[in-house]
């Protein structure tokens, strides 16, 4: 059959270890060299336990962004840098891996025509494979670059050279790869009514946030019409969650102390609005104070967290393309159609297949996670919930829980930072590999891994 | 076509208008008339307001048993008859609309052969229909007498003939439309180790909650091997979410003096487990106080309420059959195989569909559902999310938070007891006429609704 032969060709580039596999090695070993190299002495100003190294590393490489300690006091420079370098492994390492496997599946994506990897595995050569490495590499060096040119127009002038282009490089790095680390105290609180910082910030994770595939794309196409069905879903998706966000967030925050109600004036206030309504997509800086939102704001946050960005991207959580199959199908059952169409393509029902088996295995390891993590913890709930969320979706937002839970919790918090960043690509590579590469009938391609 | 003209019918049969429309009209007209009522001077000890009678009214209609005043003290013993009496319309009207939908859409249900609805709607005479009815009346009135005579050995003794029996007649009628309501403070925390109560009360509420279907099954096969599919299903999901209950509740608070921590004996705590275990699965009954669980133990709580009992029951939650596919589809998903087995029997891709309809309406109106609630009350999240869970699955249980939430929260509660009664049935509805009801081959069929 197609199916087992592609499977078995598959096996054998990684040494007959399946991919997914490979990729948890993978970042299993990034996160204990990382977590060696952040406790060397010369990694932070005041010693720290191999624990918390471990658990900023595990934070890194998933591109989480959740942290026991304030980075930026606690490091070096030099310790400062591991983590830059651990983020943009993490980051790229799990765009390359998810475009190669999709690719490698036999799924077009959207790249130059010569360069996409068709249907018959024997194209896939590593030459191939080599080229479409270094262009994702290129692309991601590439908007990096400019984060850094646009973002040392602010810190070059408050810090000198040397700082404030560090400061560049780190948080354009940490934001293009979702990651949310920042160098800052209270993250980017600072900058909460800057508009470089509320442009260029969100730029990054929002752009890293689509995915490789939606970017490429755009670039190669250029015209809406001419996108792929992927394209559009994502585009739209993401743009409702993003107004959605906003005008919510600006309605249940606008007189709240804590938060909005004593920014100086509007335009700062509509700025951390913009602000708090993108960076749950996975990206998890701040500007304001996410611990003192509304229990209703803070619900909000979290579903925004469990979806996340999308596929083959930087950002976590379920995925935009998952909410939306899921959503359709639901409509079109109740609408008693047998079949999905969107933007005059149709779904196979095997898409919602995958759809129901992401979603129920997501939403059992919350669930799963928030039960465990409970169980060592009586406290807020709400708090430990969008802790959780947090970590399940690598987003790195937090309302003060991880600060207070015990090794047995932050131990639980780190294995779901992890399966949070691997799972959804293994499942995502059980989807891929599942589907026989030719299809029978037209139908519209979609990423929900 | 088949299905056109079957629903054609059936409206033809309802005036018209919609089977659920007359549902839900129905149940609004109850619980207006029950509102007003209990607003009478004679149905109360001490006045209550409008709101309160028709908060307490929606409660009753919906047996859901959530409360904002003591019952016992606040009503009369005409209010407490009122109650009663909403209780046993509440939950014989549900189970009987259940199975009336589901015959009418000639999906065999577990009866004597010559009362079998076949799958030709012509057979479904007024008179048919009203011999149904006439049975699902007699085995509640059967099972509730029984109940009485059981539970008056405990309540005659204590209370004399009068008010013991009138106790026993109360909680019977409460238990097995699983409605929750108790006319002791505290429900039956009186009698936590008190064996004829933590069996008889169970047992009815179980029974209730199995579904008419499966009760019939039984009452009729008697035999493993020749139960339906759904009858195996419920049976052993349940048995299998007792004992999950009952294990994790004994563990997780086995020292916690809060609940089971203080209670003089090993038996009494054994007896307090087992009632907890089975009380979300939309009795409503405690025997300890739900406020004082752990955290963890809260959200166990939480998901067994969201689960609830069966099919055409006086339960609510998404249903344990829903839960069994959701579960049994992704594992299927992960061994790549294409078809559902279970029991010998296959399950149709098309369940899957309902499954996730479902699932996908449920988690939306419960998020939605609390959002809007938490806008209004910044308080315990835990204890909001408890009682939007326990007023979605028609439970009952509570951690306080009722008591404590403004008109605008209690109205939206009130909303989401109503949806979350009549909501699944109307969906229940739309998934048993989506089906064709001649099957092309021997699949299993189950009821999701
Ligand atoms: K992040
Ligand atoms: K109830």
């Amino acid at each position: 059959m197609d199916l087992k032969r592609a499977r078995g060709r598959l096996h054998l580039q990684s040494l007959r270890i399946p991919p997914p596999a490979v990729l948890a090695l993978l970042y299993l070993g990034s996160v204990i060299v990382g977590g060696l190299l952040l406790w060397l002495p010369v990694s932070t100003q005041e010693q720290i336990s191999l624990f918390t190294a471990l658990f900023i590393s595990t934070s890194a490489v998933t591109v989480t962004g959740l942290s026991t300690v304030d980075i930026g006091t606690t490091f070096s420079l030099f310790g400062e840098a591991v983590i830059m370098v651990l983020i943009q492994l993490g980051g790229l390492g799990l765009m390359t891996f998810a475009v190669l496997v999709l690719s490698a599946m036999g799924i077009p994506i959207g790249m130059p025509q010569r360069l996409i990897l068709r249907e018959d595995l024997n194209q896939t050569t590593l030459n191939n494979l080599t080229v479409l490495v270094r262009i994702i590499f290129s692309v991601a060096l590439l908007c990096e670059a400019v984060g850094v040119l646009a973002l040392a127009w602010v810190w070059v002038p408050q810090f000198g050279w040397a700082q404030g282009l560090w400061y560049s490089a780190f948080h354009a790095v940490s934001a293009f790869n979702n990651a949310g680390f920042a160098l800052f105290p209270g993250s980017l609180s600072l900058y909460v009514g800057d508009p470089v910082v509320n442009i260029v910030i969100p730029a990054l994770f929002i752009l890293g946030g689509l995915g490789f595939i939606v970017v490429g794309d755009i670039y190669q196409k250029r015209k809406w019409s001419r996108l792929t069905l992927h394209s559009k879903l994502m585009l739209v998706g993401t743009a409702a969650l993003i107004v959605w966000g906003f005008v919510t967030f600006a309605a249940l925050e606008w007189n709240n102390p804590g938060t909005l109600g004593d920014l100086p004036d509007t335009a700062t206030k509509l700025w951390a609005s913009w602000f708090q309504a993108v960076t749950p997509r996975t990206a998890g800086f701040n500007t304001i104070n996410t611990a003192e939102m509304h229990d209703s704001t803070t619900l909000m946050t979290m579903l925004l967290m469990l979806v996340g960005g999308g596929s083959t991207s930087t950002a976590g959580g379920i995925k935009v393309t998952t909410l939306i199959v899921l959503i359709l199908a639901t409509a079109a059952f109740f609408r008693r159609s047998t079949t999905l169409h969107v933007f005059g393509r149709s779904l196979k029902m095997e898409e919602i297949m995958k759809v129901m088996a992401l979603t129920t295995v997501s939403m059992l390891l919350v669930a799963l996670g928030l039960f465990a993590v409970s169980i060592s913890h009586d406290g807020n709930f709400l708090d430990l919930m969008f802790e959780v969320t947090s970590a399940f979706g690598t987003v790195g937002l937090s309302r003060g829980a991880t600060a207070q839970l015990d090794t047995f919790g932050l131990t639980l918090i780190m294995i779901i930072m992890f399966i949070g960043r691997v799972g959804p690509l293994t499942i995502g590579f059980f989807l891929a590999t599942r589907s026989v590469p030719r299809v029978r009938y037209p139908a519209g391609q979609i990423y929900l891994g």
